[in-house]
């Protein structure tokens, strides 16, 4: 699984570790692939100690530079202290012979992290096998064991936190730790999880089968899950169901932290005054897991 | 002089300042310009006290978004902190009506800090007295007394640290500090520079009164100009002579502290890397002054 390196600059500090945005052929998604990847300084292909990881899911509209882009600088700076790497996926496929829609919420950067069933979606838009098993994968082949022996968690935005809450509940055993900013926590009972569903699944009620709120029906293998939202986010009251799951988080005795942030909107600005504080909140759990399994 | 604020968010951190866009119709330009707008927490319009301002100018290609969405978070922490706003002007007048030129390097979006004096660019392109001026003038007014009593401090990046630098030396009174990060040095000398001197001043002769190494022939009220620059910066050979204005300087026994920093290029991810240690640089600087007029 040959990769190749597009570019690779020095970010966050005079000392800090290294922005990669890195391209390769996906079976997944049968299409090239470009993730962002910053490995710390600590990391090295011939160290006996794998380098935990921390997958970041980017929301609608994006691909994989927004995030490094517009808050990696707090997260890369984080992250070299905590010597865990970050990689950031593309949020669909793209390219020629992607079937695409004129439309931001479903298509070309809206994947929604499912492998889709339906026709002609189902072709290219599998971002759940890409996330899941391709990418953490080519990982430990390809970039020194990165992330191997269980040593990855995972957040992300809106639509990518969405992703990091379903592909974590329904993989508990993959992931050691999971949080959100502005999730959309209840897709199947909003318009954006509706539309991507119906497009990709063929019908909503496929759709619980990646629904946090739905998901989330006994207690998790998670002691906390970390969300962050701002309380004048022009999406809370229409597509994020922040509420929902907290209701449902209470009925299984699951532990939620939802910090509401006053004055914060949906924005990379938001994302970026609270990212040090997930990238911390990962870190403590992967250095116990390192710990563990070292 | 009445102002549209077409957006307020909170930036930095959850007890931190709010990050504005703010419209207004333009003596200088001609026409509407919008600007960035952070203000600290400690900011009142009511203050007897006033709030000091740095103002930041972007490089080439960018308007007034580009600094608050790739670096401003790291900025406004900062900014936060000293009890400083951070004003982000556009890089040009842009609208129905202003001239512009298919190329990235001149026209809307490079307006290189100088007021035009050739046809059709004087018209609109006076960002020189927009800078200086009118927008000093505004803040003043519009803002509970932003900036007054000369509490101004100047940075910028490449085509805006072109600006910084000139700015400041050229009104060495009107500015307590200045830095630039990867700033075009000596554009007379360049391809930059010398294509926006011919199309708006008519020659390059003309360019060297905006010219930094050239305005740096004597020792300037500046106790130290601070400059970062990136070392694998892919326009650090051909377009920012960075040696030319330190052997100036050298030569005139004005001290200008240069951090080559390795591995980083030109791009946000290295300003967004540095623009702490300039916010403290202005602010350190700014809190003596304040100290000495209030």
């Amino acid at each position: 699984m040959p990769v190749e390196i597009l570019s690779k600059i020095r970010v966050g500090s005079a000392s800090g570790g290294y922005y990669h945005r890195v391209k390769h052929a996906s079976t997944a998604t049968g299409t090239d692939m470009i993730f962002g990847l910053f490995l710390p300084t600590s990391h090295s292909y011939t160290n006996e100690q794998p380098t935990p990881v921390l997958f970041w899911l980017s929301g609608l509209t994006c691909d994989d530079t927004n995030f490094a882009n517009k808050a990696g600088s707090r997260a890369f700076v984080e992250a070299e202290k905590q010597n865990i790497a970050l990689v950031m996926p593309d949020t669909s496929p793209r390219g020629d012979g992607v079937p695409d829609i004129d439309s931001y919420d479903v298509g070309v950067g809206a994947g929604f992290y499912v492998d889709a069933t339906e026709e002609p979606y189902n072709r290219n838009y599998q971002m759940y096998s890409y996330v899941t098993k391709e990418l953490p994968s080519l990982l430990e082949t390809e970039f020194g064991k990165l992330g191997c022996l269980g040593l990855k968690s995972i957040t992300g935005h809106s639509m990518g936190g969405h992703g990091a809450l379903t592909i974590a509940l329904r993989e508990q055993k993959e992931w050691v730790s999971v949080s959100a900013l502005a999730p959309i926590c209840n897709p199947t009972k909003v318009p954006w999880g509706k539309k991507a569903f119906e497009l990709y699944l063929g019908n909503i009620e496929s759709g619980k089968a990646h629904d946090a709120t739905c998901l989330l029906n006994e207690k998790s293998a998670f002691d906390e899950i970390l969300i962050d939202q701002g309380s004048v986010d022009e999406f809370l009251q229409n597509q994020l169901s922040t509420d929902a799951l907290l209701d449902g988080a209470k009925q299984v005795g699951q532990n939620v932290t939802i910090n509401m942030r006053k004055g914060f909107d949906h924005s990379y600005h938001f994302i970026a005054a609270f990212i040090e504080d997930h990238v911390k909140f990962h870190g403590a759990y992967l250095k116990v897991k390192l710990e563990k399994v070292s």
